[in-house]
């Protein structure tokens, strides 16, 4: 294989989810459609690589600043949704269900990854609670430890605060079968059991 | 999710290996790693969409055409590897054990796809075997229905010329378990048994 050719499969096997051998076919794939789907394959790449930034509120990655979430005065903007990632966001926004205001967290509290309080930002997001009279704080980090810790965290910090806070509920997942759950979510969806009208 | 951004994720989406998700979480990865990352890789399509070429001789792709490989004057020049694809070129080079010329097809013969030996280069493959002097032609298709097809067709072309023709051997894949072998490779494999010296 050529070397500059070489060279891009080892770049495009660095992304998620793709290997050296995938890597190597995206390659040929790339070099086959060249004018179809490699250029405009580029020129994507660059205008998003020269225009996007991270929303100075949210921390949402956009082309403004604030992003379109933090300037569309049509949403809710006393209630605000914690997430720990951008992906997690998009996530929440494909469900459209949510239509307030989001914090991107940008991780969890880790002392392995050296994140503290002061990297997810949650000092400035206690502040915004305050500053913009924040009605609702919904928590929405992931359902794993340390998702759930940095929840408690942020529960604990936002104790003294005249604000309702909510978390995401826990249960079995739509389309879910019993027999192939952990017992953990079981254990949940029974604590979280909702009463049915009779 | 932003419009240039979704368009950036719709586009890595195609690649094979990727589908939606894996499209999003890539563009994350890009996002992430702009100047680690994301800018390196768009320099490296740059320069591989500007200078890569189609061999005129093999049809290989590299930066000179000639190949790197067609103009390798220490590599056997008696001996041609057809092969389907450039992908198939790139795992016998890997395997490091043929050293001679290539042929690439660029595919199979197929009505479907309106694939005939004009698409696949098989007259100026016949061209090329007589005015090189090739002594031996190793037919290096897939074994699949279509590669052996083409591996048939081939041999016929070839009969009226003298030159040696040989095709890659069939048999149980190194580390393979007769246990979990279809049965065409079973057989395969019983009908090339090799005698073993007493």
């Amino acid at each position: 294989m050529n070397s500059e050719i070489e060279k891009l499969a080892s770049y495009l096997a660095k992304l998620p989810g793709l290997g050296p051998r995938s890597g190597r076919r995206a390659v040929l794939y790339l070099l086959k459609h060249k004018s179809q789907y490699m250029e405009p394959l580029i020129k994507s790449l660059q205008e998003v690589a020269e225009s996007f930034v991270v929303c100075e509120i949210c921390r949402n990655y956009d082309t403004i600043s604030p992003c379109n979430i933090c300037s569309d005065t049509s949403r809710q903007q006393k209630t605000l949704c914690i997430v720990e990632d951008v992906a997690d966001l998009w996530a929440m926004e494909r469900s459209n269900v949510f239509k307030g205001q989001y914090h991107v967290l940008g991780g969890t509290l880790s002392v392995i990854d050296g994140k503290g309080p002061e990297e997810l930002g949650i000092l400035k997001l206690i502040a915004r609670v305050l500053e913009q009279k924040i009605e609702e704080v919904i928590i929405a980090t992931n359902a794993t430890i340390d998702g759930q810790t940095t929840s408690h965290y942020i529960i604990e910090k936002l104790k003294p605060i005249d604000v309702k806070v909510s978390q995401l509920a826990f249960g079995i997942p739509v389309g879910g079968e019993l027999d192939y759950l952990d017992e953990g979510t079981l254990h949940m969806a029974l604590k979280s059991r909702q009463a049915v009208g009779s």
